[in-house]
């Protein structure tokens, strides 16, 4: 005899400045969100109001390598924002939407505890490094249970009382990774565009579905490139660490399932 | 025969901007408050920071008898000065002396529902006016029995989505008295004094014991006078509604049973 256990679905959703900084695209996507059917998780990362705060307060935001610098005033910076105002004001449009949703940082219910980043070439600062391995599943599975929605801004902490930023995509893998054997977990990165695209001039050349196969295929023809490789490279690694699937989409298609390019076996 | 049902204790701990604003006194104060032995709840209200970004963003905090009214961008200053910075704070710190801390505002799991308060002679703006009806028991009775232990900013919203900035006594005072019910609960407003001062120029004139009958006296003598007197008939009133004693203590007495003003029966 065979048994069958079926796992219930999660959807986990990343979203970025595009969405956070525009409050009409925020509000279409949480009632998009809210209308999800399954258990449900949503990490949120920066935005442009962070850059803002930090120049009108004067300081100089340092970028290397397209990644923030973050000191301890920029560390400041970034937890009001991300964990204070960006967090709290999806939270307060998500209970208005009859989701009850709760916000969290990695330090809250110590859900995920990072690692400061080395110092190599360059300083980052207060900057954590997380994988799955760092992340508190039962205390994650406690809240699901009791039908919470988290919602997660990407700031952790290392368990001694320091804060870190850290990587809002990384949080969202890890924490889809480490679900991933107790839930069916989709994991949902939402963007500017309609999916990775064959030609980036053409919104609708969507690649439907990207797997190990074809991806190399895709890179040796300079289909895929850039910053797409890594986050490609991501998403198959998730797959492989037992994500069911990882979508690259529009927020505006959400609650399509045949939109986007999914990252698959 | 008599059943004694022995209620559970309970301790929740008020702290303002005299400790938040001061990191030495905080760690002295969290490392005391990691040390008390029952169930424990911490709200914290806001300090100078939020004055003081404010002011360096430009905006020109207007104070109308004592209070912050609250237009659309203070409460964007609140909400990441309380929520963010200083809530995120004060739970890294309390993780790193293993006290499993959650930062909760009221929109967060639905947990605390204000009204705005009525425009009257003065407009306010976005604050919540919250009583011991608003505070949603079940979910915090959750996290206090998975050994979670709460920590409050003082905003609140209204379940439609608006973020609300409420006074930071009254959210201590609810929530204490929601509480009452299922737990033996003391309510400790810590401050800059050693408690409620017979002569507010003698720091060791300290009154033991507040109760309705000792009150009226101390105020016709004009011994409690001004602003302590709403903070003792609020005292007295959460007294009345259940809870077993509100104490009035310096942060650094936290653990001395004997210190500070006792208001109770």
């Amino acid at each position: 005899m065979v048994t069958i256990i079926t796992m219930e679905k999660l959807t986990l959703v990343k979203i970025g400045g595009d969405i956070l900084d525009d409050e009409s695209k925020l509000d279409t996507f949480l009632s998009l969100f809210q209308q999800l059917p399954d258990k449900k998780i949503l990490v949120h990362g920066g935005g442009k109001i962070a850059t803002e705060l930090s120049k009108k307060i004067g300081l100089d935001p340092e970028m290397v390598k397209g990644r923030r610098v973050t000191d301890a005033e920029m560390l400041k910076v970034v937890t009001m924002v991300y964990a204070g105002l960006t967090n709290k004001t999806v939270i307060a449009k998500l209970q208005g939407l009859q989701v009850n949703a709760l916000g969290l940082t990695g330090a809250d219910g110590n859900i995920i505890v990072a690692e400061k980043r080395p110092v190599g070439d360059v300083d980052f600062g207060f900057v954590g490094d997380i994988s799955e391995k760092n992340v508190n599943v039962e205390f994650l599975k406690t809240l699901l249970s009791d039908n919470i929605t988290p919602v997660f801004s990407a700031i952790t902490h290392d368990g001694q009382g320091q804060l870190f930023n850290t990587n809002a995509d990384t949080i969202a893998s890890s924490i889809a990774i480490a679900l991933s054997s107790f839930y069916k977990v989709n994991l949902v990165f939402c963007f500017e565009k309609k999916g990775v695209l064959k030609d980036v001039t053409d919104e609708n050349s969507v690649i439907p579905t990207i797997n190990e196969a074809n991806f190399n295929s895709f890179v040796e023809q300079n289909i895929i490139a850039d910053g797409m490789i890594p986050k490609i490279t991501n998403a198959l690694q998730a797959i492989n660490k037992g994500i069911a699937q990882v979508i690259i989409k529009n927020a505006k298609d959400l609650l399509d399932d045949e939109a986007g390019t999914i990252v698959t076996k």
